[in-house]
């Protein structure tokens, strides 16, 4: 049974019946009942495309996913779709994926926005003074940042979490502990997040009376394999700082393994605190000693942003347009006093 | 500037110009060149939902993701989308994810296919006697099981690795090391892949005169917590064994943090061997000390599926419909002699 089926069955015409099953005020309510009781007896399915065309509604997020033969599906970016998924569920929509060079993610928006398979969309892994907010406006469709772009005003829908905080709590309970030598394990900082945390760290040591060497201030991508290798880095200086700071559990990972390489004790030798999105896979608190961590759920940032999202798009939800997380400080037995 | 509009410039039907567009062979060579020129003079961009009825080409891939509150992402499934990604972007596809309970996937195929949003869709996480293999050949669209079924004939289009040989061989190892007491960690046995993994250890097993106790026969979540809590269970048995056998690295980096927290020593004290994914995120190479594993990379898979069925859309390129991949044993040092 198709769309001209059933108009034929009803004699109606095929734009009423379609209106009809997709809600439009422009058609009686007797003949909107007639119509839906004729689709559920008949079984009609509405084709999805044709219904785009009706509505102009896709049911469905739009979502960029850097791809490139070396950039790996990173599993923050999973988690963190995670949330999308299960909120997508609850609403009976879905989303779709555009893969993308991560140096032409602003093609692949375009085309998600023009494609008309989506509602709206999300951006992500902002840069500073990132061009794609002003593009992302200009696109007519509703959309949400994960993230902020230092250097431009706060007037775009996002959700954060306090970057600045992150790395600042952190130095915080290292100075509380008597550590002066400082080491950080940082993201890539062509991103935001990244240059955030950094300044969070270096503001707090200034006030401190203690300055950063750019030979301790490491950025590397966020996997277990960079974390090895930055702490292995750090810890071969002559001077070696005595208190460490990862941006992810995937780096912790690594930077734990090179403390052990060395016959070093963690939380007694050396001091890390590590960011936690909470990874189901790597739970700070199973690591052998537990490590002390800042902690905000990337799932949950998922779930936030596809409930804003699906809630502009039914136009039924008021959400506020800046949400700012704070990331929780947890102390374990990876941070100690210092040692003298 | 939009179809309507680019039609009346040009003194030529909607139809007309929407089939030049899309190559179709009615409209004639002269009329498709005017219309591509004309197109390509006044940025004419066509609007996808109304391409999609004319063509009957969503240059899509379907996807059903199992999602809900408590099942989190995973990072195998991550992995393998990554390679969907790579190859989605090289042939200009992208791909439609459909979040689903884990106990109502079918639905979700069905809502995929009938949605005119993509052009073919991949089956995934295959049980046993699995009725989705019958329902997708009735969709009347392309598909691709990643995986097989035990019970159902293997003739439908798949890619899968040889799963009785993953653990037949770490077996073999084991064996000629002098093993006899054996422990697996396994995935869920509720999916083909974990089933056919026992039986490959217990076939060979027994041809070594070994009854393997399925009270050493864990089966359980492909995750850091589970391989702990699975290996620490093994271990607290009365009669340990010395071999154990872990279906993921995930697995692996709990069951090794067991063996540390006993003060037991890996490939000596106690030999592991683990199927490695290939995922980047934990290299078995670069554990302290490294895993001997059996490889296969999910990124490879997902590349080979998203490739074939990119073919079978295009109808351009013929692949054999059964593949069944060998995953390739690496001894390094976390297998070694039995201890007396």
């Amino acid at each position: 049974m198709n769309l001209k089926q059933l108009s034929e069955m009803l004699g109606l015409s095929q734009t009423t019946v379609s209106r009809a099953l997709n809600g439009f005020p422009e058609v009686s309510e007797i003949t909107r009942r007639r119509v839906l009781e004729a689709a559920e007896k008949t079984g009609y399915r509405p084709n999805k495309a044709a219904q785009r065309l009706a509505t102009g509604r896709a049911r469905s997020l739009g979502l960029v996913m850097p791809t490139s033969p070396d950039h790996h599906f990173d599993v923050h970016f999973g988690e963190f779709v995670s949330g999308v998924g299960e909120i997508s569920l609850k609403h009976d929509f879905h989303f779709v994926i555009m893969p993308a060079d991560p140096r032409d993610e602003e093609k692949a928006i375009r085309r998600l926005a023009s494609s008309g398979s989506v509602d709206g969309f999300y951006v992500g892994y902002l840069r500073a003074n990132d061009p794609r907010i002003a593009m992302a406006r200009s696109l007519g469709l509703p959309f949400i940042a994960h993230g902020r772009s230092l250097g431009l005003p706060l007037d775009y829908p996002l959700l954060d979490i306090d970057n600045e905080a992150v790395f600042r709590d952190a130095v915080d309970h290292m100075l509380s502990l008597g550590h002066r030598r400082f080491g950080l394990i940082n993201g890539p900082e062509e991103y935001d997040f990244a240059l955030r945390r950094r300044k969070g760290a270096e503001d707090r040591l200034a006030k401190a009376g203690i300055m950063l060497d750019p030979a301790v201030c490491l950025a590397v991508p966020m996997t277990d394999s960079e974390g090895y290798q930055a702490m292995s880095a750090l810890l071969d200086r002559p001077e070696r700082p005595t208190a460490v700071l990862c941006s992810s559990t995937t780096q912790a990972l690594g930077a734990v393994r090179a403390i052990n390489a060395r016959g070093l004790k963690l939380g007694r030798d050396i001091s890390l605190t590590t960011h936690d999105d909470d990874l189901p896979l790597l739970k700070p608190e199973n690591f052998s000693i537990p490590l002390t961590t800042t902690r905000s759920s990337l799932r949950a940032a998922g779930i936030r942003i596809a409930e804003r999202l699906i809630g502009v798009i039914e136009g039924d939800r008021h959400y506020p347009d800046q949400e700012i997380w704070r990331a929780e400080l947890i102390v374990r037995a990876s941070t100690g006093p210092a040692p003298n």
